[in-house]
């Protein structure tokens, strides 16, 4: 299996670093190809905007949308985004790992999919969700959070994390993907300054690696996130009124 | 009143920009004092990194809770988060003028959270939530999407709205902010192209900067949205078994 790990966090040897490495060394170990895509490491630019297509499509108003397609049927997308497209379609799991910042992906992953999930390529008006061209390929999100599980739980603080997760499932489902639960590690803090800090870190490192690893090795057993589809809609994008979701005592 | 407006579009006569000018207009003629945080002109980086911080507080382990925290405290944040820091703190009222790209704000506007609400400044661990630093101030996002309304409902294909903006109004009330309902302006298509299309847009604008403006006239009247507090949770951050939010039929 070809793997595609979309990994970013700003520090070389963060906890995020060391669940990319074991995700790295376990699928190895089993055989599958890995990519990573290391968005810090290759300096990734999140912003869309017009200096990305010096020759426009469009060079009175730019629309990215107009730009993404224009660019994408003619072969000249921005060779950081094209790289990233090529990467898509070798693989046929995407793992993104990342740390969850106010409530969501960091700015930098959050532009991956503002650049790379072009219009015309990765998706257009009739190939998107069930029918979207990445439809057979898996999706996970791997996601480290500060506060502690208890507080991202239905009634804590934090906010539900798989209502946080929606948006970001929601966009990997958009363009086909079938997307796997999340992987979440809680109640991870940075490493450094103090020993006692270094220490608890690697305590938990340890523990929350295992976990990883272990779930990685029983993957192809995993059913996905059920999402509703096409067949399930009427011609406006709604749920039927005979769709069993409709209705709750 | 002292009103913040953050801007994030990349084209400057986009319907974004004309809603962003409306309300600036409306709001000055009621007497309001006004200042925009215009994003993509102040070519604003929103990827929070090691290089923002020369000089480290951690020179090893980059951890950016640890540096934002020490270069606030110490009066050294970088230039462009400083006189963001600067503004919200004379504002009032904040708006976030943003398109719904792939399920959140811009990675643009993402940044400005990540790098903007500083650890230590905007929060810390006994000042979050209710009892955040910017308690009393008000802050509200207009969103415009490309989908039309039906498909943001809760039964459409787009995904309920309420859901998709729940990560950024979190963000919001974490420090402090009461936080208005959200300003929506669906179906949105970019101008430009064709006559067809630039006259579609014209259109739909008028009619939308119109209500903007109306909302914003009599905004003093609204109620935020109710989100539960420090009262509300024991001392793990859980809502409390006795609150009536932990039950329903």
């Amino acid at each position: 299996m070809q793997v595609l790990i979309v990994h970013c966090h700003p520090e070389p040897h963060s906890f995020n670093a060391a669940l990319t490495d074991v995700a790295i060394e376990t699928l190895e170990r089993a055989g599958h190809r890995i990519e990573v895509s290391d968005l810090y490491a290759q300096h990734f630019d999140p912003v869309e905007r017009a200096t990305h297509y010096p020759a426009r499509a469009d060079g009175g108003y730019f629309s990215a949308l107009t730009e993404q397609r224009y660019h994408h049927d003619s072969g000249t997308l921005p060779t950081d985004v094209q790289r990233e497209i090529d990467r898509l379609w070798r693989a046929e799991l995407v793992i993104l790992q990342f740390p969850l910042w106010w409530h969501a992906q960091p700015a930098m992953l959050k532009g991956w999919f503002d650049r790379v999930f072009v219009y015309g390529g990765l998706y257009s008006g009739n190939r998107r969700f069930d029918r979207g061209p990445l439809k057979g390929r898996r999706a996970l999100c791997s996601v480290t959070t500060g506060a502690p599980a208890a507080t991202f739980s239905r009634f804590g603080r934090s906010a539900d994390i798989t209502t946080l997760l929606w948006p970001i499932h929601c966009s990997l489902y958009y363009v086909g993907f079938d997307v796997l639960a999340p992987q979440l590690t809680y109640g991870v803090q940075g490493g450094g300054l103090s020993y006692q800090a270094e220490a608890s870190f690697r305590r938990q490192l340890e523990a929350d690696k295992a976990r990883w690893a272990g779930r990685l090795e029983g993957l192809d057993d995993e059913t996905p996130i059920p999402f509703t589809g096409w067949a399930d809609w009427d011609d406006d994008g709604i749920l039927r009124e005979t769709h069993p979701l409709r209705w709750r005592p």
